[in-house]
């Protein structure tokens, strides 16, 4: 890891350090375009040709059934289904809170205005499959969508070459009560989902990681159609500020599981301690030579850097610049940073909160803005299967008072029927 | 005006009735896409030359400052700035409701997880001139982004043949603590904010309306950059639900408005009684005949239609398919209907609550989502001025209590370091 002195950087190259690739696949957009096309125009079997070309597999149907998930779950030891069932309650109870009707506001005598939460009614579920299989990805976006109280949940997943889903997505399935999942992967499966197929409804919402086919397919469908997706996604990224009461140790073990998701994963530390900095290396290289990820790891640690700071407000400075999708605050003195933040997915507390607890069990959700996109996005929350509907309501008294204005400013538009829409209402008591 | 009855309607009719082109513009994006890119290479050099090209004005210098502002200001009447304040507290009360801090949740003992709100640091607001000219939309913009707190709020607009902007623009700027307005409009306005130029400082999120050029840019500027934009915009649409107990002269007059704005907007009404809709339409003749703007409605209204339907439930049915921007319940029953609306941006409650009531001043935003969006995207509010942040705080409890969970489901994905991150913490004490 390359290590910078902050005061020795120019503002030019904190912004080339903090510069993530947010468009890398344009070359791809041809490919992709392709592909949504041939769904729009051929639906399932599209999704059927694609799964024998791109996942290797010939498939009688393109989906599973309850009974096939019920089969594919019973793989699932107790041990597991326990940790499932842990993450699933504290998931649960998080996200279950931010549930909240609003109150009414009477904004003047006799207009009453308010805003009543509906959940979306069709949603799409991108569970990545493949390399990574993600059952907890499955659980931080099928929750929100069950208390959010979404009408149809569509499941899509990458078939395995056996032509069904690892046991852990299958168990998952039927934790949220959802008794089909559907065998389609890659961008092949946001077209389905954007578009609908004879077997697969078309939704209003598509949310879930994926990779860049999956990534380009989302971002071309958001500009072209009215199905909303949750977010741009790029590679996952954590940034730990550290001072001398990190534990070196913990700190090696953040950068590392960070760094074994990809190698374009970045691990960033930014440190007020060169001993802390020496240590922590020392950790690195110690924890990367036992991991199976090990060639994985190392990449993108050789990719990510060290920022040494004067002090914590100069590393909150940095991070707020970076705008990190993890952040974790290994110290012991995290209370008087937390209003420093501004700009940053989930944040770590202290030195006992890995960031590896967030990716599957505190609570929080692990579906969260990379690439600097928690500048202005924030990650997803039963906020993100819900709209917020305004409604209003004028007495006689009402729009005898907020006539007059409405009439005037109306005028001021040069919109005379919106003028007349009040005009009317004033005079036919 | 045409009249279907929705029991004639197959699906397929409906589907066909309630479609949107949410893509209109593609044939302009080769042109939209240079003119993003000649702001990027040159800056406000390419600015002056696109107001010089485009507005038709020669620029001295690309905004205007307070003590000009001020001057413009000047020429609001008292009547208007009283209706301009009044707008102003009613957006302001109903909005600064909406900034709510939320508790903290202890998932498990020890394990501690909340959410922060934070203001998105920089914000552009995209205020329309030229033929519309609309202080309403800066309001209804500016009060979230000052409510929220945002840093740097960034005001671009057109310049009149003048070189100015109108005078009730600078009143309202100046209403929110904004002294400079840059002299820009259309896609190039967007590019600049999206990119930052010699005067212009980037921005991490774009809001605001605008013509096809305005909104291909930002649907570009969305899936190229890591700039956010509110929301995709189309034109602007009501549908208006009557039974017998409708005024048909009110419903006239809201219908009439919305088909005022353009050619392209839609005012649909559905109705249980004929005879409301044969009243309603004869309203509709009479009103146009002395609107200023009589040939747009005319237009708009042409290509708008009626659907007759047997009652009240059925059209909420339609109302949830074609998800309206503006949904106006044109009955003294309503209050048995609001908990059926599923898709909707913003909702008028009864005989006397107009759609321009919203438009201006009861409070409520009128940045709402267009063209069925409505199925996924809610209106503006603070909401979009700000991140929702998460935070975990593990104890020692905490850790014990998580870790083993942790450590399981870490395995399970085949991911090492995740779990060596939570078994360093455990056994550490």
């Amino acid at each position: 890891m390359e290590t910078f002195k902050y005061s020795d950087l120019s503002k030019g190259d904190i912004t080339h350090l903090v510069q993530r690739n947010v468009d890398p696949a344009n070359e791809i957009r041809a490919l992709v375009e392709n592909v949504i096309e041939q769904v729009k125009q051929h639906g399932d079997s599209a999704l059927l040709n694609y799964a024998e070309q791109f996942d290797k597999v010939e498939l009688t149907k393109l989906y599973l059934n309850k009974a096939e998930l019920e089969e594919l779950a019973s793989a699932v030891s107790e041990d597991q289904q326990e940790a499932l069932q842990t993450a699933y309650a504290n998931i649960y109870k998080f996200h279950k809170a931010q549930l909240k009707q609003e109150d009414k506001v009477e904004t003047m005598p006799g207009v009453t205005c308010w805003r009543e939460l509906r959940a979306i009614e069709k949603v799409g579920l991108y569970i990545p499959g493949g390399t990574a299989v993600l059952p907890s990805t499955f659980l931080m976006l099928g929750i929100p969508a069950r208390i959010a109280g979404c009408n149809e949940i569509v499941v899509c997943s990458p078939p395995q070459k056996n032509g069904k889903v690892n046991a852990f997505i299958a168990y998952v399935a039927l934790m949220l009560g959802i008794d089909k999942v559907y065998l389609v992967g890659g961008s092949q499966a946001v077209a389905a989902m954007a578009y609908g197929t004879e077997s697969i409804t078309k939704v209003d919402k598509i949310f879930g990681p994926g990779n860049q086919f999956v990534t380009k397919a989302k971002t071309i469908i958001q500009s072209t159609t009215t199905t909303a997706i949750d977010m741009p996604a790029g590679p996952s990224e954590v940034l730990v500020i550290a001072d001398n009461t990190a534990k070196p140790a913990y700190v090696a073990a953040d950068l590392l599981a960070q760094a074994e998701h990809g190698v374009d994963s970045q691990s960033i530390l930014v440190c007020t301690s060169e001993t802390i900095v020496q240590q922590t290396l020392a950790e690195v290289e110690k924890q990367l030579a036992v991991l199976p990820r090990a060639e994985i790891a190392k990449q993108a640690i050789d990719n990510s850097y060290v920022i040494i700071t004067q002090n914590l407000d100069e590393a909150m400075d940095f991070s707020n610049q970076y705008a990190p999708e993890h952040l974790i605050l290994a110290t012991t003195n995290w209370q008087q940073l937390t209003a420093k933040i501004i700009n940053a997915g989930s944040v770590f507390l202290g030195n006992l909160t890995p960031e590896s607890a967030g990716d599957y069990a505190s609570g929080t959700n692990h579906t969260l803005p990379t690439s600097s996109y928690a500048r202005a996005y924030s990650g997803v929350s039963v906020d993100s299967f819900v709209k917020k509907i305004t409604f209003q309501y004028l007495t006689e008294e009402g729009i005898q008072n907020i006539g007059p204005s409405v009439e005037i400013l109306a005028e001021m538009e040069g919109l005379h029927a919106h003028r007349n829409a009040v005009t009317v209402r004033m005079n036919n008591k």
